[in-house]
């Protein structure tokens, strides 16, 4: 059935309904004008995404459900980035009156999915029409003590810089997606499902703020080079990252290898892994990138350190140093 | 100079200082993964609305000024709907490369010149590209005490149903604009303003809640008729509304006379107004109606009373009580 026969008020209830139950917090939810709910600790966290229709993503390589997934795990990796507990979203949809109500449906199923998994209420929104290109927008309220918010403006210098994951294989999946072959999709099911289906690191940020000295975080949805920048920007820092040094998994090195591309420049400038890029004194990496192993079973490596500001933003290659480029996406420029 | 020279990061950067310095309780605002703030009042609000051009606006009709003043109205109209005060907003924005940056920048202003008034703070969101049409969305956060706050589900047979100010107005000021017509535009000037850039009635919510005991309250977004529905529906209660009440402005009458159309049908069902309807008991209506003008000189009107849920929702005209059609915009339907 297609949504302009169903209704925007008869879509709504039905949507309603594959939402997971919120908890006492949440007053009301879908069902009026705002949802009220209890603001939890003492700072409050807002944040907002846009997704396009042949911008961000494309049909024909996600499924609706897993596009669901993917609007919700942006939103919570911004909250996860500031040490933040993610607690409730809100979400606007532009769609076309020809979707099918299964299509929306599927959609919702999964931000329910992963709304579920990190106990976050969906509390309503607001649909409308797009008479061609859909639109998606998410915003998130999320809470955090304050003495544990973590921002991009803490690095100082001497700051071991360290990314959790591996970075690049968000690109990678894309890449195989993009090439249409089916055995690639198969044996680059790693790389494909990071891309479809991200986890944010929202355990490991809470883990981090709460138990180290974390000096600044970022997540990395715009690839390692734009992130570092906008940490040394908002920090008056810089930075030298040793290109060696930078986790890439071998789904993304073959990946790499076989559009003869460089899996470097997937990690540097290939955006949405959802990894946390984060600071702390040198003399804790070590220990911090074991805890994190050992909690999540999850890597954690140490790509570089936080230097003076007139030193710049660096990346070493075996015994050169050259400057960092910032080539992360430019929703213009590009 | 198109935003696609001046790229997204300087663009960001241009619009962060149109903005009114935001107060005390934002500990961080755009330069982060997300807005940071304390969160006030023990209930916390939270809502999103989609903006498409050539559905929910038209720039033939409208400036970029009045239509950033316009996003951040619908919002805060939810917001005092609830009977919250609106505190913070965070906007996403789908902009095409060949947009100047001094109409994004007037985008910025309207917001600004509308969240400056109700000391809203604007705090960042996401900007990115869309190839052809444009794409809006605004989140707002506000928070109200747990006693203040007003539900569209806790109308009362015996209530009185009040709207403030007058209706299908909105409606009137676009007719007024797709005519076309230069008389007509000064000639229904306060129609035509009422449209481009309506004042949400914040401070009036706020004054009710506080004075009144008001059993439930909705903003007017799609037309009174659709908004009766939605309170019955959710107070699980009947209506009963008189035509001859309904409160429509000499512009208005004048307008649909000229067009051919009903003034009752844009104050039914014409949508954008964003006053408020709300319940109370019926003994208190002549009261409040009396407070709201004096306070704020505007117009409050009783147009019916909520009955049992058995006896519907229905339009008295003259002697005859006919069923109130929900008439609002269907988006998918319409």
């Amino acid at each position: 059935m297609f949504i302009k026969s169903l209704g925007e008020f008869e879509l709504i209830h039905r949507l309603k309904d594959l939402l997971p139950p919120s908890g006492p917090d949440v007053v009301v939810g879908i069902d009026d004008d705002a949802a009220a709910f209890t603001p939890g600790n003492d700072l409050s966290l807002l944040s907002v995404d846009a997704f396009v229709e042949g911008v961000h993503f494309d049909l024909r390589l996600i499924s609706f459900r897993q596009l669901g997934w993917r609007l919700l795990a942006a939103n919570l990796s911004d909250i996860a980035a500031m040490g933040g507990i993610p607690r409730l979203a809100v979400v606007a949809m532009a769609l076309r009156g020809d979707l099918q109500v299964r299509e929306v449906e599927a959609l919702y199923r999964g931000m329910a999915d992963l709304a579920e998994r990190f106990d976050v209420a969906v509390v309503g929104g607001d649909t409308t029409k797009s008479p061609d290109r859909l639109f998606f927008s998410l915003a998130i309220f999320g809470d955090v003590a304050r003495e544990r918010l973590a921002l991009r403006s803490g690095a100082c210098a001497g700051d071991a810089v360290l990314v959790t994951g591996d970075l690049g294989r968000s690109r990678a999946g894309l890449r195989v997606l993009k090439s249409g072959k089916a055995q690639w999709l198969k044996r680059f099911d790693a790389a494909v499902s990071k891309y479809r289906t991200p986890v944010p690191r929202v355990e490991e940020a809470r883990f981090l703020v709460e138990r180290f000295p974390v000096h600044s975080m970022i997540d990395i949805s715009d690839g390692l080079a734009s992130e570092v920048h906008h940490l040394c920007q908002a920090s008056t820092v810089g930075a030298c990252i040793t290109a060696e040094d930078i986790p890439i998994g071998l789904q993304t090195r073959q990946v790499a290898k076989l559009n003869q591309e460089e899996a470097l420049q997937y990690a540097l400038s290939g955006g949405e892994d959802f990894e946390l890029l984060f600071t702390l004194p040198y003399d804790r990496s070590l220990e911090v990138a074991g805890a994190l192993t050992d909690e999540f079973d999850l890597p954690c490596t140490v790509v570089g350190r936080i230097v003076a500001p007139d030193k710049g933003v660096k990346l070493r290659q075996g015994d050169k140093e050259v400057p960092l480029q910032a080539t992360g996406f430019d929703h213009f420029k590009a």
